[in-house]
C-alpha cells in the first residue's frame, strides 16, 4: 500500500510551527479514525512528551467549561501555550457537540496560543480512549505547554480518560446530590487536584468538608501526593490562580521522582490496549457474509451455544486460530 | 478441568423457586467474574427470555432511585415480580456502592417478590457490559416479570447498557443544565419512554417542551414507536402509574411485531462482543513475564515502535498468529 507520508510530514512540520489550520486538520484525521493513524503516530513521536497533560472531569453542571476558560486566562498570563480537548459525552448515535461549552470558551478563539477542540465519540466502546492520546500528541507537537482534556460525567469511560492524564482534576459543586456522592467514592485513588466550584453558593463549604473527610479515610504514605482541595468561583475567576498553582505543583512533584515516567508508561499501556480493542472490533466486523457476530448472536438466541463459547469461537475465527 | 456443574444445577433449581439467598449467591458469582460464568450461562439458558428488561438511565440527581422505588410499588400492585440491578457508576478503583440509592429502595427489602441488587464495575472497560446481561438472566430465571437495569449518567458506557434493554427509559428533571442538553441529543434514536421527574419544580414544563421539540426534529415513520413523555413526581408517586403503563405498552408494541426478537438479537450480539473483549484482555494479561502489555508500553515510550504496531503485534501474539 502506497502511503501519503510526504503529505503527513508536511502537515506535522506545519503543526510544529503552531499553524492552527494544520492542527485542526491533523485533529480531524485523528477524530475520523483515518487509515493514516499509524503513520500519524510515527510522525508525531519525536515531537511529543513535553506537554503537561491535565484531565479535568466532573458531573454535568458544575461549571467545568467556565473553569477551563478561566484557567486558560491564568495560564496565558504566565506565557503558556494551551490546548483544550473537550471530549463529548453525547449519544454514541447522534454524536453532536455541546454548543454551550464551545461558546463559553469563545473569548479565547482569537488567541493564536490557545487551541480548543471538541472530540466526539464514534459509538465505539474504547474508540475514544484510543483517539484521545493521539489528539493530545497533536497539541503537544504544536508546542502546547499544557493540554487540558475535559470530560463530562463520573462514569467508567470518563474516569478512564481522566486517569490517562499526568494530573487528574475533579470539579464538583454544591447542590448536585448523587453526582457528588458517586464522585467522592473514587477521589482518593485517582484524583490529584480537587476543585469545589460555585463557591459563592450555599453548601460549598460542606462539599469541601465532605471531600476532606473522604480523603482522611485513605491512608497516604509519606511519599504520596495528597490532593489539595481548591475552592473557586469560575465565573469571577476567584480561586483559579490557586488551581493553576496546584496543577503546576503536582507536575513538579511528579517530575521530581518516578511519578511522571510511571504515569506515562501507564498511559502508553492504556492506549495500546484501547487500540488493540478497536483493531479486534475491526477484524470481527470484516468477517464473511453473513456477519460473524450476527450469526453467533442467532446461535445463542436459538440455544445452540452459549455467549461465552460464542465469544471464544469468534476470537479464534478472527485470528485464524 | 473438573466442573462443579452439580452445585450449579442445584443453585439454578433454587433460583427458579425464587429463593432470595440462591439468587444473591448466583449474582455474586456473576459479579465476581467466576470461572463458572460459561456454565452459569448454559444452566440458565433454558429458563430465560420471559422477563421484560427495562433500562432506566439519566444524569445524577434526577431521582432515578426514587422513581424505581415508586415503580416497584405500582408493579407489585399489579401482581408482578420485580428485579432491580443498580449498575454502580463509582470509580473503577474503589467500586463502592451508592448507599443512598439502596436506602431509598429499602421499603421493598422485606418483599419476597422484589430483588434489588447493586452491580459494581470491576475497572474493566466492557466488563460490566458482559456481566449485566448475565445478571439479568439470573433474575429472569428467578421468575421476575420485569427486570429494571438502572444506570447513572449520560456517558457512553451508560447509554450502551440502556440500549441492551427491551425498553429504554430516560429520566430527566428541571435545573440540570448540561446534563439535560447532552441527554437530549441522543433521545430520538434510542429512548422508548421519556420521564420528566420533579414535576413539582419550576422548569419541568419547559423540559417536557424541549424534549417534544427535540423529538419533532426526527422523522418517525408510521411503524416506528414514538416515545411518550411522562411527567412524574416520584416522591409522591404522581405520574408513576403512567410510566408503568407506557413501559407495558412499549413491550406489547415490540411483541406484536419483529421488534422484541430484533432487540434481543442485538442484545445477544452486544453480549458476545463484550465477552470477546473481556476474553481478549484475559489472554493479553496471561502473557509471559515480563507482561506483554507492559513491555509493549516500554517499547512505545522509548520510540522503538508506535502504539498501532504495538497493538497489532499484541493481538497476533495473544492468538498465536
Amino acid at each position: 500500500v502506497a502511503r501519503r507520508t510526504d503529505d503527513l510530514d508536511e502537515l506535522v512540520r506545519r503543526v510544529r510551527t503552531g499553524d492552527a489550520r494544520a492542527v485542526g486538520r491533523l485533529l480531524s484525521l485523528v477524530e475520523n479514525d483515518s487509515w493514516q493513524l499509524r503513520d500519524i503516530a510515527v510522525a508525531l513521536a519525536p515531537f511529543s512528551g513535553a506537554a503537561h497533560v491535565v484531565g479535568l472531569t466532573g458531573p454535568p453542571g458544575v461549571g467545568k467549561s467556565t473553569l477551563t476558560g478561566a484557567l486558560i486566562t491564568v495560564l496565558r498570563e504566565r506565557g503558556q501555550r494551551i490546548g483544550v480537548l473537550a471530549v463529548d459525552p453525547t449519544s454514541p448515535v447522534s454524536g453532536g457537540a455541546l454548543l454551550g461549552d464551545r461558546i463559553r470558551m469563545e473569548q479565547h478563539t482569537t488567541d493564536t496560543n490557545v487551541f480548543v477542540r471538541s472530540l466526539a465519540t464514534r459509538g465505539q466502546l474504547g474508540g475514544l480512549a484510543a483517539a484521545v492520546p493521539q489528539a493530545v500528541r497533536v497539541l503537544d507537537a504544536a508546542g502546547c505547554d499544557v493540554v487540558v482534556v475535559e470530560t463530562v460525567g463520573v462514569g467508567q469511560a470518563e474516569l478512564q480518560i481522566a486517569a490517562l492524564a499526568d494530573t487528574a482534576v475533579l470539579v464538583l459543586a454544591p447542590g448536585l446530590g448523587d453526582g457528588v456522592q458517586a464522585a467522592k467514592a473514587g477521589i482518593a485513588e485517582i484524583v490529584d487536584v480537587l476543585v469545589v466550584n460555585k463557591d459563592d453558593r450555599d453548601g460549598a463549604a460542606q462539599v469541601a468538608r465532605d471531600l476532606r473527610a473522604a480523603q482522611s479515610l485513605t491512608r497516604v504514605d509519606e511519599r504520596r501526593w495528597r490532593a489539595p482541595i481548591v475552592r473557586t468561583t469560575a465565573t469571577t475567576g476567584a480561586g483559579v490562580t490557586a488551581v493553576a498553582d496546584a496543577i503546576a505543583q503536582h507536575h513538579d512533584w511528579l517530575a521530581s521522582g518516578e511519578g511522571l515516567a510511571q504515569r506515562r508508561l501507564a498511559r502508553a499501556a492504556g492506549e495500546i490496549e484501547a487500540i488493540a480493542l478497536v483493531q479486534l472490533r475491526a477484524r470481527l466486523a470484516a468477517g464473511t457474509t453473513p456477519d460473524l457476530l450476527d450469526a453467533a448472536a442467532r446461535r445463542v438466541q436459538t440455544g445452540e451455544t452459549d455467549p461465552y463459547s460464542a465469544a471464544a469461537d469468534l476470537l479464534d475465527t478472527a485470528f485464524g486460530g
